[in-house]
């Protein structure tokens, strides 16, 4: 390992900022949801720093995008990336950093005039933060083989627009021949999203693996009526319901290694002088142990079907989603912990409590995270922020690593 | 009294059924939002069946229509009406009956030559549902001198686009002296949307007043973060406030003489993954007495902040609406139950749990209403009914009604 701390921050900050410009909002966020306008700025602006950097760019059928630096020798790749796209609110970090470092990973291979034995794959993967087209991750899913490329077309989002669609409105419907092929290593590079790194005050997560993930649609059928005339006792108020569900959910299954986390809700009709007669919420339920998970699943389906019940409402739950906890490859993440070392850098070992695209990649070949710290721990807000030495600590970690990695 | 059940049941249904086609949705409701393009299409339609009918059409500047019959005698007219317009999701019944058998009163008059000392007049209120704009009676409210010309104008419904420009829009902005006058008796008829009728099997309800009413607004701000990597007890979650807001104020606060309702509610980011960062939510409060109702508002606040306050989240409430109780025109009571045992129908006095034109209008003069049968109890749902049968006699009971008080 001939270089340490090589990497060009002027470059790297301002390839940063440029995104930040692109779907910004008040308060420093950015709204760029998947295949959207923004996103399909974000992408070509992406598209000419990859072919500024002599990569070979590819676009595969579900629009993860793919830049390519040859090897010396024909072997797998090391691959490195994330996601471009954001929430509705969201901020400027997130995945983006997974995708800008891993750029300036090769560029800074280019400055030193490089060459690995290794070819070095950076990519953006479509659709990771489920915020437009649900389910989550959905570019990773399809390459790894998790979702099918007919499942994934078909998602649509609030408007009824499909995610085949909205890819082909913005020009990034590529082939399924370009798909992430045989690979060494996948690295994500990501922020933590919590508040663990900046408590103890840590620059680098190595991340072990992630927590299990079920969601779960909720919709109450009760009866729609007028607010005035109808006593307490006549009612099938489908909030009421979902309250008194969202309230026992958040003090009988709730505990410090599960978390329950209402995101959506809306009643219907929606005005102030109806009883609600329909709900839908959902239901996020998170553990590092599987069996505490699938546990807290079951104890929600029953206290909904009971309170449903009770109140004579009619309820159907419908599963939306789920994951097991997925432990991480124990080589990178070594060599990950070896080239912190190297760099001397403080660090601790982790398990994501968020869902990322190496989850899915994990299911086709060796992968792990870098996480860098989280200012309040905060993500998915504007106010997101890791800070400017965290990140360049982040950048030089994955360069020594690629380093180390593309030569095994 | 020289005529009974004289009125003409073929054109009476005809005017319904043609009102039913505007605006119709499935399941036989109707949206008929206050000063849309289908309240315009209906006024138009009223328009000119108040032509044919012979009357002096005239539209104030709040866009309430008045049709008026003149009398043998200069006196104040005998006022009849309600509304036309609907909730979003709303029935073909609601305040439309009032309005098209105040049509139906005036042209049996005119069938049978009757002249009549007073003159009648028949009227449409606009926006009475505050489904589009919010409160709800603003066009009552107007001419009853509760709300001022400019607080009516600059209300705004979801879109932004406000009372004065839609008005306008749809040509029913008139004249400020074309205002409802002084008046001999106002009578509204409209359905019961309650079940209380239908389970004691009445024919007619004899209305002697409405409860009071409040309306709040609650803002919760917590903080939005990550479902996944955020543990419960780091948590400000804007939502799961709410809900055990909701919850108790159901358990503790409701009761046989109190109904509290939270029709609106949305959560803001709105994803599955992220805990709500700021709810808002609508709590209607009603009683037929004043005092238990405010001592509820005053539980309902005390609620919000001892909650929010143990949640470590920020809150605001604001006070939407509030009318007291209410009692109507000793008279006019008397009036319509005379009219009631001439023809033999089955009736109860009652007190009306829902808001209405008379409301306001009993302000400025004596006012009374008579209730109809609502099938199941239900309003404010396509599936509201009320049965031809109920219909027929609501028609009778206002024509001899208004016989009687235009005698006067």
């Amino acid at each position: 390992m001939e270089t340490l701390n090589n990497i060009n921050k002027e470059r790297l900050f301002h390839t940063l900022s440029k995104s930040s410009e692109i779907g910004a909002i008040p308060g420093k966020g950015l709204k760029r949801l998947a295949l959207s306008d923004e996103d399909k700025e974000m992408r070509d602006i992406f598209k000419g720093w990859c072919q500024e950097a002599g990569l070979t760019l590819r676009v595969d059928d579900f629009g993860n995008m793919y830049g390519r630096r040859e090897g010396k020798k024909a072997l797998p790749p090391v691959v490195l990336g994330s996601h471009l796209d954001t929430q509705p609110e969201g901020g400027r970090f997130d995945g983006i950093l997974g995708v800008l470092l891993a750029l300036e990973v090769v560029n800074t291979l280019n400055d030193h005039n490089m060459e690995t034995d290794r070819p070095v794959e950076i990519v953006n993967f479509t659709n990771e933060e489920g915020a437009r087209f649900e389910p989550p991750m959905l570019g990773s899913g399809g390459v790894a083989g998790v979702f099918d490329q007919e499942y994934v077309y078909s998602r649509k989002d609030r408007e009824g627009h499909s995610f085949l669609e909205e890819m082909q409105r913005i020009g990034y419907k590529g082939e399924e021949e370009n798909r992430l092929g045989d690979f060494h290593s996948f690295l994500e590079l990501h922020i933590e999203q919590g508040p663990v790194l900046e408590e103890e005050n840590k620059q680098i997560g190595i991340v072990e693996g992630i927590q299990g993930i079920s969601w779960m649609g909720v919709t109450i059928t009760g009866e729609a009526d007028h607010a005035g005339p109808t006593p307490m006792h006549l009612r099938k108020d489908a909030l009421m319901a979902a309250a008194e569900i969202m309230h026992n959910m958040e003090k009988k299954i709730a505990n410090t290694e599960v978390t329950v986390t209402v995101g959506k809700i809306s009643a219907s009709p929606d005005t102030v002088n109806c009883v609600p007669g329909e709900v839908y919420f959902t239901v996020d339920i998170r553990s590092t142990d599987d069996q505490l998970r699938e546990g807290a699943v079951e104890q929600a389906r029953a206290l909904i079907s009971e309170v449903c019940h009770e109140r004579q409402v009619d309820v159907e739950t419908a599963e939306l989603w789920e994951t097991e906890k997925i432990d991480f490859g124990k080589g990178i993440i070594d060599a990950i912990e070896k080239s912190v070392e190297t760099l001397g850098y403080s660090s601790r070992r982790m398990v994501s409590g968020a869902g990322h695209d190496a989850k899915y990649i994990n299911n086709i070949g060796p992968t792990a995270m870098i996480f860098l710290p989280s200012v309040n721990g905060k993500s998915h807000v504007p106010s997101e922020l890791t800070l400017d030495e965290d990140i360049i600590s982040g950048a030089n970690v994955l360069y020594q690593t690629v380093l180390a990695l593309a030569e095994e």
